[in-house]
């Protein structure tokens, strides 16, 4: 049953849950920060949906993210280890509360009843919105501020982009149709803090 | 100490919220569903924002709504007693949830430390989203998925829109100057949900 909606990136880890949840996913949003990484990040989306014929949607949050202050809406993005201190600065502050929050009005909307979200273990260190216990507390917010009950799934909280790059190997995925780079250039810089994750998830 | 924002809409509710945190709000937030109503709101918001000398600013959220069902974007507005059922069709699935999320986000990327919003008890029959359920659920949310903690404040959860209007007239706040109704012509029709509610509570 296609009862499920996918925030849905283009990079590699919501590309894995795309594949993963392929028979339930009935929407895929994507959201445009107005940065050149998600444009490229929104043209692999693009053909991953196509591929797999689910509906795929493109929300602007330019109006929303230009009171927001971050290097990875800004363009000057830190090259480093992704758990350097250095990597803050690309934080998008509340970004997945945001975006669940927004996935969950869609969901109610349009008769779904789960929202699926790719955050991993990976991201704990410097995103305080990927944590298990933001996702509990978000989970009964959006349970309890919806008629239907809506249900956030984030069944890879617990477990490493490592883990997920296997799955995604195990279900064939093709991660040259995924995108990761902040930096937004044609080819991955392989420099930026999501470049040296995607590598070493990937080795 | 102004280390507040708040979601302000421009109806009587948040207007005496705004007038009575008046010292600790930094920043004023409206948001731009597309509805007639809400231009109507916006006018009386920029009114009491200026009176007070606190900064506004305004949200598109027009690209995000479109992919939402509700008669209150739509327009088709139903008459009738806020609590009826045929009211329903005013809800914008998870709102507050999408409101509070993008304030706790612009908040916390501009060293503020609070979001206030005006939701109460009167709403609670037919808005998920404004129960002290969903509120507890959320202040979790924000606290654990911000890094510098960001708390909400929503005073008026358990009080009721007639007490909030006495709150008001207690404090001077002139209600000619706050607008309210769902059909958002110039003056208020008296008859929708919201128009009912407002004359109930300023009796």
């Amino acid at each position: 049953m296609k009862d499920s909606v996918i925030i849905y990136s283009g990079g590699m880890d919501s590309t894995v849950l795309l594949y993963e949840k392929k028979e339930e996913i009935g929407l895929a949003i994507s959201f445009n920060y107005g940065s050149k990484h998600n444009d490229m990040e929104f043209k692999y989306a693009k053909i991953n949906t196509e591929n797999l014929g689910i509906k795929h949607i493109r929300i602007d949050m330019r109006d929303i993210f230009k009171n927001f202050k971050s290097s990875l809406l800004s363009g000057d993005i830190p090259e480093g280890h992704y758990e350097d201190e250095s990597m803050k600065s690309t934080v998008v502050p509340f970004r997945n509360g945001i975006m669940l929050s927004i996935a969950a009005g869609i969901a109610e909307s349009n008769g779904f009843k789960k929202v699926l979200i790719a955050n991993h273990f990976g991201d704990h260190a410097i995103y305080p919105d990927c944590r298990h216990i933001f996702i509990g507390a978000m989970k009964d917010a959006v349970l309890f501020g919806t008629y239907s009950e809506i249900k956030i799934d984030a069944p890879y909280t617990l477990i490493s982009k490592k883990d997920i790059a296997q799955k995604g190997k195990n279900i064939g995925v093709d991660f040259n149709l995924t995108y990761s780079c902040y930096k937004g250039t044609e080819d991955h810089c392989g420099k930026c803090g999501t470049c040296v994750e995607r590598i070493e998830a990937l080795s």
